[in-house]
This record gives C-alpha cells, structure tokens and sequence, in this order.
C-alpha cells in the first residue's frame, strides 16, 4: 500500500460544508464563518514519551486526536477541523482500520473534520493541528485571572499518573482500581461541552496536561496572582487515597497530569451559573480553591484548615524529567 | 533550560494584527479577514528521511518552514500562520539560538507569523502546519486541469535529485555543481510569489516534492486528463545533463523532487499572461508540455518528436522506496 492509496481509503470519509476542499491537495480550504476567531493548536506525540509501546491502535488514536480537542475545550472554543501527521513504522492494513475507525469515530463525536495531514515512515510520531471556533472576542485565556476568583476543577483528578506510576511498576494498585486510572491515562475525554458552557462566565481556564500545581502555575504567573489550594477538596478517585501513601497520592493529583480536565477561574459571584453550566454539560465541577493576591500557589489540607503543604515534585516538564 | 522557558526566550518574537492571542496558551487565536478562505497543510520531518542527521540548525529550519509555505504558494494562497512541533534529543542553546535565528528569518521574510507549537524530547522530529489566505473561492486546486492547457514549471529541476545521489555516493559531481545541487536541497525557495501571480490565469498546480512524473500524475489523475512531456524542455542545470548518465538525470528531473518548484497548467490563450506573471514575480518559468485528453503521462524528447520515452522510476513514495 502506497502513501496515496493509504490517504484515499482511510481518510476520505467525512462531510463539513465549511470545508471547500478536503484532504488529497497541497493543502484544505476551509471557509470561516463571520463573527468567529479561530483558535489553533497542535501537539506532538511520541512512542514512549507520551504513549507505551504495546499502546492499542484504538486507544493511540483516541489520546492523538483527544488531548488536541481538550486544547480547545480549555478555550472554550469548538473544535472544528483537524491535520493529522503521522509517522508509522509499517502500513499495516489492520493496524491502520482499527487506527482510524477510532480516530474518527472521536472526531465525529466531537464534530471536527480531519481536513489533512501527512504520512511518513518513522517510529510511531503523531502529530495534530486543530483548528476551533470562537465567538469574536471571546475565549478563556490564562491571563484573566483575578484575586478572589473561585478555583475549579473538572471531573476528577489523579487518575491518569497513578496509572503510569503502577505500569512504572512504582506503586500497585488492584486490578478494578487500576483499570478505572487506565481508562483516564488512555482515553482522556475532552471536557468540550463544559468549555463553551462556562465560557459566559469563567475567566482563565487550562487543560490538565502537566499536573495541576504547574498549570495552574501558569495561570498564577500568567495573570500576575496567587492562588490558595484545598487538598481535600480535589476530586479524585476515593480509593487512591487510602491506597498510595499519601506523598505519591499528592504527587498524583497535584503533579501527575495527563488527565486533560479542565482547571478554570471565575468570579465568586458566578459560582451558581458554573454550576449550573456544569449540569448543562454533564460535567461534574468542583470548587478547589481561591485566587490570591500572593502572587504564588499555596496548599492547605482545607479552606478551614490554613497550614501550608509543602510539595517537591510540581509537574512534568519534557526537558526537566525524562 | 525547560520547555517553557524555551518558549519565553525563543518563540514570541512577532507582531501580526489578526493574531488576537499568539504563542503561550492551550491554543492560538487569530482574527480571519472577510472575502477570504483558509488554506491548511501539514509536513512532517524526520531525521534520516527527509534530512541527514549531521544537517546544520540553519538549513534544517529553513527546510521545515519552506516545505510548508511552498504548499501555500501550489495553492495560489498568502501563508499567514504557522504551528512548530519539535521533537528534540536535548536543548542546547547555541543550537537552538541558530535554529530558531533562521526559522524567524524565513518566516519573516515570507510574512508568517508562528503562533503556536508543541516541544517535546525525541530524535529530531519536526511538524509545520500553516495557514494561508486565499479569496474566497479562489484557488489552484489539482483537479483544475484541461485538455489544451499548457504545462508550466518554475525555477529549474532536478538539482536536490541530483545533490542527494551525491550525497548517496551514487554519482559524483564537482564541487561547484555539487554547491548549486545542495543549495537547491537544503534550501528550497518557496515560490509564493508566482502561484499568487498564476492565481488568476492558472489551473491546476501542485508544488514538486515527490518528482514531476508523480506530482504531476496526481493533477493527470484528478483532473482525469493526460499530458505530454518534453524532456528537452525541463529546466535543470546544464552541467548535469552532461555530467550525468542519460537514466540517471532523467531520474532526477522526472522522479527526483525535493526541489519545491511549482508545476502548473493554464489555457494556452494565457501564455502571455503567464509569462508576465512570471516576469513580476520574478520567478523563471518554462513551458514543458501540453495536457491531453489521453488520460495518461508521455514523456516525449521535444514538442517536435513524439516518439515515447519510457520511464522506470515514476516518483519518491515513503512506503514504497525507502
């Protein structure tokens, strides 16, 4: 099977009337509608940096296209169209079909049209652009921050790392638990709906990519505020908990990352409208802190409870902790 | 260095007035104009692929970038933005300093602004995906061509062809051919220029990357059409018709590729059209065939013998040739 013939029986299959040339050219033209910015991003993802070898081609497709979707729930923007790159070290026709039918039955759940990309011969490198709409003007930004914001956090948190740290062979975990926090790690579900529920009213938002501490971090540095940071009220897997010892339970849900929910701000008096935004997306939220003027990120075990904790470990960072 | 701080230092270097939110957040934003379609396109890079490992920062980021922007200039569109995934063994600073030196030089000058990205540690791997702006319905899309149109070809081919079989050690060239080659590989000039001067008077075109006889095999193939080609009339650098056994430049010029010129058709009765496009944008081009109605590729000597040249070698495929 060539390049081309890969591209024509695998990737043509998808309809979108903004999209006035698909995949095959040089490039995809696609027409944007008025009164919508667009947002792009892109993330690269590599054979046992980002996914383990033995990966399954369904769960692989799922976590190339579906950590590139959260980037534009993060925005609060919908994600419309997508460029898929894909270096593979054989085209395997069974491999490829079960590759792509998950890979867009993902992208049909979540409307967006794969409008191109590019195949070469590597060792499992992907990479994807995705392009989203957003109403002019708007879009949930790191920056916006403001002291006195209410801290929340999608889903829950934790889950994606205690997984890794248990095929790391660095804890261990009972098969029911485990296949909960794998089911995190491998198949992250972009919080999209959540994103454009809360965009009316929220202020900066982010995915959770590189833990908790550090991008909400980003947040802090990003909008010139600190932040405060209940431990007990971060939303977690209860079992984790009690199982791990507490300091690998905290480097879970504060530094582990990888479960691509959302950490966003809004204003106090907003706190009914997020949460009915979050009801209307089916998403459940909870309220883990405050927005301080302090300038840094401080964890205490509970809003009432205001004794510091202290951590080391604060997130991944590629070129730090390899 | 960590990757953030690699992106603070290097990566926010540019002002563009529709970028509403540029490098440093989950996603980009820009503003589209009205009266304009997007163009998209992605290219994957990798080391031992599509460049040699002992590659200087310079080349190897003009080369990313050029690849992409060319496939901008094949569409008859005004690259706008682009997206930098990389994937590198380590951050060095010097390294790094030149790389980014010569990506910012080249997108400068070309009039891109780079609003997103993605790092990560791997072995030298590179994405680009581009945006370009096109007037609404307009573009040279592959499917475009016409039996009667004239097949036009920019620049001169053959050149990186002719490099990379040096480099291969399978022929040899003096050095001051072998310079003339290499520049042609290592620094492709995307003809951005020409395709919006063709826009409104070509048909079909496509940017050469795969060798003529296939990337123009895929205009034939869409546009359902043959064409007749004149090998008399390719432009290539004289020294390597005479330098070069007769199989072996007929491979570089047919089935070469790598060399980014652009192959494009239009109605004979837009010869002189095309020509002073060509003179504007400063861009030498060559008349080297006709499309027919035959639905197949013939290689001819000249415009004036019609008797076939046979080819052996059609073109570069990733799965097929490496």
């Amino acid at each position: 099977m060539t390049e081309f013939d890969f591209i024509r029986r695998y990737l043509k299959q998808q309809n979108d009337a903004d999209v006035v040339l698909g995949i095959g050219d040089d490039a995809a033209i696609v027409r944007p509608r008025s009164g919508f910015d667009l947002c792009f991003s892109s993330d690269m993802l590599l054979k046992n940096v980002h996914f383990f070898a033995d990966v399954s081609p369904e769960d692989l497709a799922w976590k190339v296209l579906a950590v590139n979707i959260s980037d534009m729930a993060a925005m609060g923007a919908v994600p419309r169209w997508a460029l898929l790159s894909a270096g593979l070290p054989e085209l395997e026709a069974d491999w490829l079909q079960r590759f792509c039918d998950s890979l867009f039955a993902l992208a049909q759940r979540f409307g967006v049209t794969l409008i191109g990309g590019d195949t070469t011969r590597g060792d499992l490198v992907f990479n994807v652009t995705i392009a989203g709409e957003l109403p002019q003007g708007q879009g949930l930004q790191r920056h916006a921050a403001q002291a006195g914001d209410d801290i929340w956090v999608s889903g829950r948190i934790g889950l994606a790392a205690a997984a890794l740290q248990c095929r790391l062979k660095k804890c261990e975990l009972p098969p029911a638990v485990f296949a909960v926090c794998e089911q995190a790690l491998l198949r992250p579900f972009p919080r999209v709906a959540l994103g454009q529920a809360v965009l009316p009213f929220a202020r900066a938002a982010l995915d959770i990519s590189d833990g908790l501490a550090q991008d909400l971090g980003h947040i802090l540095q990003a909008s010139g505020v600190g932040a405060t940071v209940w431990l007990d009220a971060l939303p977690t897997l209860p079992e984790l908990k009690t199982l791990l010892p507490e300091a690998q339970w905290q480097a879970c849900v504060l530094a582990g990352g990888d479960d691509y929910e959302l950490v966003f701000t809004a204003p106090a008096e907003q706190r009914r409208a997020i949460l009915e935004a979050a009801q209307r997306s089916n998403t459940p939220v909870s309220r883990i802190g405050i927005i301080t003027e302090t300038g840094r990120l401080k964890i205490t075990r509970s809003a009432d409870d205001d004794s510091e904790i202290q951590l080391t470990n604060t997130g991944f960072d590629h070129f730090d902790s390899i």
